[in-house]
C-alpha cells in the first residue's frame, strides 16, 4: 500500500493517543480496560488506510476493534478516519505484527482479520507471509478456543498457500470462498484493496479458519 | 458426462471380463492378485471415458490402476480404449462408488483420484457429493495410512465445498492449486472434461489432501 512520505506522521500519531495506543504491550492481558467495556475484541492485521475496520465498527458496535499497521504514513489515514467519525470502539496499533503475542495476552483475541496481507511471492520470503506457521503460533496464543482467522486476498498464490499452512498447522476450514462479490455476503465490508481489485474485475478470496 | 444410449453396452462390459472385473467384491484385500503383482493400486471414481486413466497407466507402469464408473454407456468408452492399447495395468468396476468399502479391503489402495466428479449444486444433494463425509469415512478405510485422495474439478462450488469437508473431516490438505495450467505441471494427465472446459479458459482447480 502506497503513501506519500509524511515527515509528520510521527508526531500526528503521538498526539492521537487516545487512538494511537503509546506502549500497547501495558495493555497486555487487559485490553478491555482500553475500551472500558467486556465487549469481545477484533484485530486486524495490516490494516492500511482503515476503511474496513471503520464500516466494521459501525456494523458491529459491540465490539472492539484493534487494528495494527506498521506504516506510520499509511496508518495515519486511517486515523484521520477515526478523528472525524469518533467511533468509540477503534483504536491501532503503530507496530509490526511480528511480536502480537508481546501485545496481548492469551485467550484475549475473539477474531483476527488478514485483509490483503502482502503476498510475498518469492519462496525465500515465505516466512514473512502472514500466514506463515510462525504467525500461525502467535495468532493461536492470543486467540480463543475456537476463535477465527479470517483471510480476504486477491492473490491467488497466497490463498493457495494459506489454506495449505492452515491445514497443516491443524486449523480447521470453516468457509472457503473462491469468488467473494459472486458469493454475495451483504456482511461484508470492503478494503481498499478490495474495492481497487474488484473494480478491476479480479476475484476476491475469503477463507475463515479455526485452531481446533 | 452424456454419451448415446447403447443396449449393447451390457453385454459388450460381460465380455470384457479380464477388463471389467465381474464380481469386484471376490477380490477385496486381494486386487494385487488381480494384477498378478505388488505394485500399488490407484482408483480413480468416476472414471469417465477413460482419457485420464489410460494416461496415468502409461506414465506409470508400475502403478496398478482401477477405475469405478457407474454409467454402462460411458464406461464402454474406457473399455475400448484398454482393448485397443492393452495396457497390463488397467481395469474397471462397472458399480456405484458408494459402496467401495464392500470391493476394497482396509488400507488396499494408495490413492484415490476424484476427477470433475458431478457437483450436485443444490444443498439437499450435498449427500451425494463424491466428497461429501460419508464417502471420506469410506475412503479412509480403504486407503493406506498416509494415502492421498487428489480432486480435479472447473466446479468453483464443488472445490470450495471439498476444501471444508476434507478440513472437517480432519484431513490435511497437502496442495492447493487454483489455476492447474497457469501452474504448468508437466505430468499432469487431463480428463475429457478438463480438456474441454479448459479449452473455454475456464480454471481447473486441483488439491491434495491426506487422512492423518
Ligand atoms: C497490501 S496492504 C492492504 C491494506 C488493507 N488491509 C486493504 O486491504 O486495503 C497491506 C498492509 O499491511 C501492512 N503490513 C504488512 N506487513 C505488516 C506487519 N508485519 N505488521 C503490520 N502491518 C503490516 C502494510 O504496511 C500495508 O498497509
Ligand atoms: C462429470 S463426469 C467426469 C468424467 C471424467 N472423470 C472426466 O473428468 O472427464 C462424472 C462421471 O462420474 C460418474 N459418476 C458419478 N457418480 C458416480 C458414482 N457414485 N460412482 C461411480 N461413478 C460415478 C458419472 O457417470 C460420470 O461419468
Amino acid at each position: 500500500m502506497r503513501a506519500r512520505y509524511k515527515p509528520w506522521a510521527d508526531d500526528y500519531l503521538k498526539e492521537n493517543n487516545n487512538i494511537v495506543v503509546p506502549n500497547p504491550s501495558d495493555y497486555k492481558g487487559d485490553w478491555q480496560a482500553k475500551f472500558t467495556n467486556h465487549a469481545p475484541i477484533h484485530l486486524e492485521i495490516g490494516t492500511g488506510k482503515g476503511q474496513f475496520i471503520m464500516g466494521m465498527a459501525q456494523q458491529f458496535p459491540n465490539v472492539n476493534f484493534i487494528g495494527i499497521e506498521v506504516v506510520q504514513s499509511i496508518l495515519v489515514s486511517a486515523v484521520q478516519k477515526v478523528v472525524e467519525e469518533q467511533p468509540g470502539n477503534v483504536c491501532f496499533i503503530s507496530d509490526d505484527a511480528d511480536n502480537v503475542t508481546d501485545i496481548f495476552g492469551e485467550n484475549e483475541v475473539d477474531k483476527i482479520y488478514l485483509n490483503f496481507s502482502d503476498p510475498w511471492p518469492k519462496n525465500k520470503h515465505a516466512k514473512r507471509r502472514l500466514t506463515y506457521k510462525t504467525f500461525l503460533e502467535q495468532y493461536q496464543s492470543i486467540l480463543k478456543p475456537g476463535g477465527e482467522i479470517v483471510l480476504k486476498t486477491d492473490n491467488m498464490h497466497l490463498f493457495e498457500y494459506s489454506l495449505v499452512s492452515f491445514s497443516q498447522f491443524g486449523m480447521e476450514l470453516e468457509e472457503v470462498v473462491l469468488d467473494l462479490h459472486e458469493f454475495n455476503d451483504p456482511t461484508n465490508i470492503m478494503t481498499e484493496y478490495e474495492e481497487k481489485f474488484s473494480a478491476k474485475g479480479q476475484p476476491i478470496y475469503r477463507c475463515r479458519a479455526t485452531f481446533v
